[in-house]
């Protein structure tokens, strides 16, 4: 390049480096020029793929948005990555095509490290551990076992969840209705909260399983509720997997003359502020506190650790908080 | 650098491109370790900028998430891009320092092209302006003036917000609120929604204002409902910033004895399905049809011409469609 530029070494160094060294703007431009003839530009990109530094982070979720912990776990996110001075982008891994996708982009050394949401599972086992072995800082997000080579973060959904049916059950509640994700209805076998609500009832032996989609959306949960409790052998309780869900079956039932909980006892999940707010309040199951700093706080460890600490667990809380609704 | 790898400029051009050329694995070596001496590394993001092909495109939103119609504009860029092969990477610029940091993101050439609501204003426009000098494809939904070299997407959310509030008045509602967006309030001077608030009032010789905050949050929004509606003037007609704060509205008004519409009108902003499943049936100003498509696919045309095409304009069509609510 030198030779092409018809300059000394040294001068290409000070130029393409961008160190403060006087260089004629002529000669400067000559430089510039011959790297652009060999392919090259000074990009940030290449200086900081040598040090592994892009100062960027990337938030991996699995879905558009519209989930309030998702929401949640991004403000905390920021705000840590503010104090450190780094950027955060997101991507999302909502189906097989994207998740690919995002491996790909992971793979390019386009962040420091990433903060993965593996909640519904288009993000699978095997392309995450591939991930992993190229060395990138990762915390994930996964009841899933068989993780390797990044910080996980648990949470027992389902202990939580049999708890709450366990407390329907209690009250004599016996036609218990579970309104489900998307992802919790495809999945090969049960987990997470849908496991909860089978395993209660399976200890329990009630034999009786009610199980509808719509916790995804406030107007399917709506439509689907109204279905549900305006059927002759209505559901009198109806356990769904989302708080937003969880306000559309109240509403649902107020607006077909039902009482809650008298005639049908509501149960979400995520512990939302919104369940507040709802009347009767909500009960749900979920964490006390949305509070994500200490996974956060996890991967900016992990990229600030000079060599790559012992992989590390959190179990987040999770809990059934009764209230009005049930 | 040949002349510090001792080789001919073109095996440095040729290893470097990682075109198919025979190099011996010495030479290339040679070469490889003088580019690293100089700064340089031969990679994707190096040769992609050339190329100006990532197969990325960002998405620049206002927020964290919660906000309806960016969701639907990131399912409509999703899928687009999808079918078109190219990622698709989410920017957050909800504060100057996260809207600096987006422009470093894009100004370091990670994308292809960049769809920007720029709706909460902490872009501003010579940051976006800077950027659309380095010949980055750009679309834009903003309504402000003077944006240059980018396609501009206009929402004239201020002649429906005007009809609507004119709509109240015509049935004799004279003590209106309106519940904004934080960004709404802290502008220098109303623009969109509180502009056709304002400008409807004026047009009608009301000079009352209420104006409070609480649209971006809906429990924000049942709170100051409740206290708007618990005072012994209170409003009898409140037009929120979101239907997600007209519905909380709603609640707010129920729980309080109060009926909707006959004791306070609502109106909100946006028009999400969930309008459709309050009760009583929520008004609103926002688009008939949920669709950017239009919006999505000017980005798409702009990445795959082969010169920069002019740029072009989009209004899109927003319209008060009254419910039960009003």
């Amino acid at each position: 390049m030198a030779e092409l530029a018809n300059v000394s070494v040294a001068t290409v160094s000070y130029v393409l480096s961008g160190r403060d060294r006087p260089v004629a703007a002529e000669t400067r431009q000559r430089v510039l020029d011959a790297a652009r003839q060999l392919g090259y530009t000074p990009n940030q990109a290449a200086r900081s793929l040598r040090k592994r530094r892009t100062q960027r982070v990337a938030l991996v979720l699995s879905s558009l948005g519209g989930v309030p912990s998702d929401e949640r776990l991004a403000t905390d996110l920021h705000e840590m990555a503010d104090a450190r001075g780094y950027s955060v982008v997101s991507l999302a891994v909502d189906s097989e095509a994207r998740a690919a996708g995002a491996i790909d982009v992971l793979r390019g050394g386009f962040a420091d490290g990433a903060l993965v949401n593996l909640v519904a599972g288009h993000l699978t086992r095997d392309l995450l551990g591939g991930l992993a072995t190229t060395g990138l800082p990762m915390v994930v997000l996964s009841n899933e076992s068989g993780l390797e080579g990044c910080d996980l973060v648990r949470t027992p959904e389902m202990e939580a969840s049999a708890e709450a049916v366990e407390h329907l059950l209690a009250q004599g509640r016996r036609r218990i209705a579970f309104m489900a994700h998307r992802h919790e209805v495809y999945r090969d076998k049960p987990a997470g909260r849908l496991l909860g609500y089978t395993t209660a009832l399976d200890r329990h032996g009630v034999s009786e399983r009610i199980v509808t989609a719509g916790a995804d959306d406030r107007v399917a949960a709506y439509q689907t509720a109204t279905e549900l409790l305006g059927s002759p052998n209505r559901p009198d309780a109806i356990f769904a997997a989302s708080d937003r869900a969880a306000i559309s079956v109240i509403w649902a039932a107020r607006d077909l003359g039902l009482s809650v909980p008298g005639d049908v006892a509501v149960v979400g999940a995520g512990n939302i502020d919104e369940g507040l707010i709802s009347n009767p309040q909500l009960s749900t199951v979920g964490p006390l506190r949305h509070d994500y700093t200490d996974v956060v706080r996890l991967l900016f460890d992990r990229l600030q650790a000079e060599e790559p600490p012992p992989a590390r667990e959190i179990v987040r809380s999770w809990t059934f908080v009764r209230r009005g609704s049930s």
